[in-house]
């Protein structure tokens, strides 16, 4: 085993906290993955005194010194937000030659082409999979897995707080101002929403989204943007009579100008989508981003967008990856990582079973059939008779069994098979994803 | 720059000639973000006269001596399929200290287990993006994005023949034989179809899954496997009846055994699945993949399943990974990667624009609004009026233009803003995603 990875947190709010904590928790799970032990050598805070038991650390690993904390660190995880500091120290960390993990999209967004090119001038990983997009994995599969093909045009839904907005809107009726209130009572909006409704978060996002999509350096600045704040009901209703909801969009695209040169075009702007687009079934405060490209053609990335442990998910594959990097160069993970888990019989399998029988159409046979449910200890969750018929005899019973395990369930359908009340059992699926 | 990263190709069928094609038409681009150039010094294949024009490749490029070539090479890049020569040329490769990308799912579920063993110890990159789920940058994602998360369950549509024929079924309540005999002359199945509709490719592709999600070694052995064949229109009707899809599914969860031990449940079988899950409205040949960690909470990723193009997008984002740890360990590729495209500004970006107007009631306005636009040189897709209020004398136009750029969109609006007939321009908004 190597030396200890040492690494600084900048900031210990909700995210710092979870991540903190989780890389205490599973210290084991993440010295066999990177091999070699991560140790924190501290968390850099405005307040020391401030408690933050949600964190797991001790008193004595808070510092206000965040800058002497960075000179000691391999790795650096900054979840201060904000520009300054921010910014002064990672860049003091990557010229001493620590990676550099962040999920702080604004600085990203502002200074993202600094921040790439101090960088690579020092040969340090700097990865931000948090700052777009939050749990979901999406810069590395833009940025590596797509590598080899060209990507045309990202399409994204990034900001939570307008897609929980504008979605309640397209399905209540309501006023902006109304999901506006009642979106910052369910914690969905900040009590200063301007950062989310005017687009100033999705344009960061936007920035560092092309960035990475087109290879190229693109900041804040230079992308167009309007928010949803003069959305209206009228605009909603007239959308969905015409089959589209509206959506805030940020749009990365690569064009030809009219010199015939390839171009960016960067932007963030509500627009009508037409109902059947992936984009359109994504719900309240859920993210998503289409890619399109020349080989793969068109893909989705879906999941959370924000929250502390999707966020510290995002962060800390990031904090695995440029660990592993330090410590061997990126390449396997050694024999340890293997969690070598035993692969269970399809008969441990919890599942619930639809089934569909021919039955006797007398009295008392449902419960003759429920009976043999019961003594193989699964429970029914609901049963069905569709409509007998008088020619046969015979009815046709639907049931859906609650969680049981695949063995039960199957000796359950083998005594219905042979059950004298049962003149076939006509289908036997498994229900998944209720 | 460094010296060439010499490429062996094994095969060159759909998506061997697209890879080799690609390395050729785009050779500068792929130099540049490796760092290096990568050069194929070969293709083995069985038949060295049969043509390959789609391929690009010359016809001294081709061989029959697969292990000659292996010997030759830093990366090869196996598409060949089959278990055997595959998986002897691929050990053969690692042992000689090259690294191996592959497509070969049947391989993988079968052999799985050796092969990631082989590639560590020889210390080598050994990549398979493309053998699951083709073009969805997916395995990287949840091997490396989701290393510092936990995946308690993986739930895939792997399979794009069955998935095609399933909503087929369920779309036009057709019996499966008719529906796989359309999906066999439209090519989305093979002459022989077993392997798709048995479950058997998608039993490889979930036990590649799990290995990856639970950092385990799962092979195809391991996994239980019930194909699509006994599937009744009765069955989908009755599964619509209560608000349910069918879908092939691959399911890798992390268990609890009876001991408290921790296990994986890993298996293929149809299933009833809600309309309202993201599964469900996965259609036609496309793949998805639902994943549920304790961290990120639900994330899923949708794309192409299959392909040769899609297909080569995957392989050749391995092929980049590959060739950069390579050439400079896995980092930063180089300034000379940065495409450094320009952004345009809003005015150049060519969009679509939904308006709605207030107009004076009365004959002869509908032409005079067309002429502005038509002055501006912006072509009119849908003009639709709405009801007029005899008390105003008004009515509401709605306007959907085709595409323009945003700045002749944006002068239209402003003359729309000023004319005469025009009482106010109610709503100005962008439509995307048509």
């Amino acid at each position: 085993m190597s030396e200890p990875v040492r690494v600084a947190l900048l900031g210990c709010g909700v995210v710092g906290s979870a991540v903190a904590r989780r890389l205490q928790e599973r210290a084991g799970e993440f010295e066999a993955r990177i091999g070699a032990p991560l140790q924190i050598i501290g968390a850099a805070v405005r307040d020391v005194e401030k408690p933050r038991p949600e964190s797991s650390l001790s008193h004595d690993q808070f510092t206000t010194d965040a800058k002497g904390l960075v000179a000691r660190a391999d790795l650096v995880i900054e979840l201060m937000g904000g520009l300054e500091p921010a910014r002064e120290l990672l860049l003091h960390a990557m010229s001493s030659g620590a990676g550099v993990i962040t999920a702080n999209k604004l600085l990203l967004g502002e200074n993202g082409p600094e921040l790439y090119e101090a960088a690579e001038r020092s040969g340090v990983d700097f990865y931000y999979e948090a700052a777009v997009a939050g749990a979901i994995p999406l810069l590395r599969p833009l940025h590596v897995s797509l590598a080899g093909d060209s990507v045309h045009r990202v399409t994204g839904i990034v900001n939570g707080t307008t897609n929980f907005i504008l979605d309640k809107m397209d399905r209540t009726g309501a006023e902006l101002e109304d999901v506006l209130r009642e979106a910052q009572e369910l914690g969905y909006a900040e009590t200063d929403p301007t950062a989310d409704v005017e687009g100033y978060d999705a344009r960061a996002k936007a920035a560092i989204l092309a960035s990475l999509a087109f290879h190229t350096r693109v900041s804040s600045r230079e992308v167009h943007c309007e928010g949803i704040m003069a959305i209206t009901s009228e605009d909603i209703r007239a959308a969905r009579m015409t089959g589209h909801v509206i959506k805030l969009l940020a749009i990365c695209e690569r064009v030809t100008d009219a010199d015939g040169d390839a171009a960016l075009n960067v932007r963030v702007h509500p627009a009508l989508m037409p109902r059947s687009h992936p984009l359109a079934s994504v719900r309240e405060a859920y993210n998503a981003v289409f890619v399109q490209t020349e080989l793969a053609g068109e893909l989705m990335f879906y999941g959370p967008g924000a929250g502390g442990d999707p966020t510290a998910s995002a962060v800390l594959g990031d904090v695995v990856q440029a660990a592993r990097h330090r410590v061997s160069g990126g390449r396997g993970p050694g024999e340890s990582a293997y969690a070598g888990l035993p692969v269970q019989s399809i008969g441990s399998a919890l599942t619930r079973y639809f089934i569909r029988l021919e039955v006797d159409d007398r009295p008392g046979v449902l419960a003759q059939v429920a009976n043999v449910f019961g003594a193989e200890g699964v429970s029914i969750e609901s049963m069905r008779q569709g409509v007998a018929r008088s020619d046969t005899g015979r009815a046709t019973l639907h049931l859906v069994t609650h969680e049981a395990t695949d063995a039960a369930l199957a000796r359950t359908v083998d005594l219905l098979r042979v059950h004298d009340d049962v003149t076939a059992v006509a289908s036997v699926l498994r229900v998944e994803g209720a």
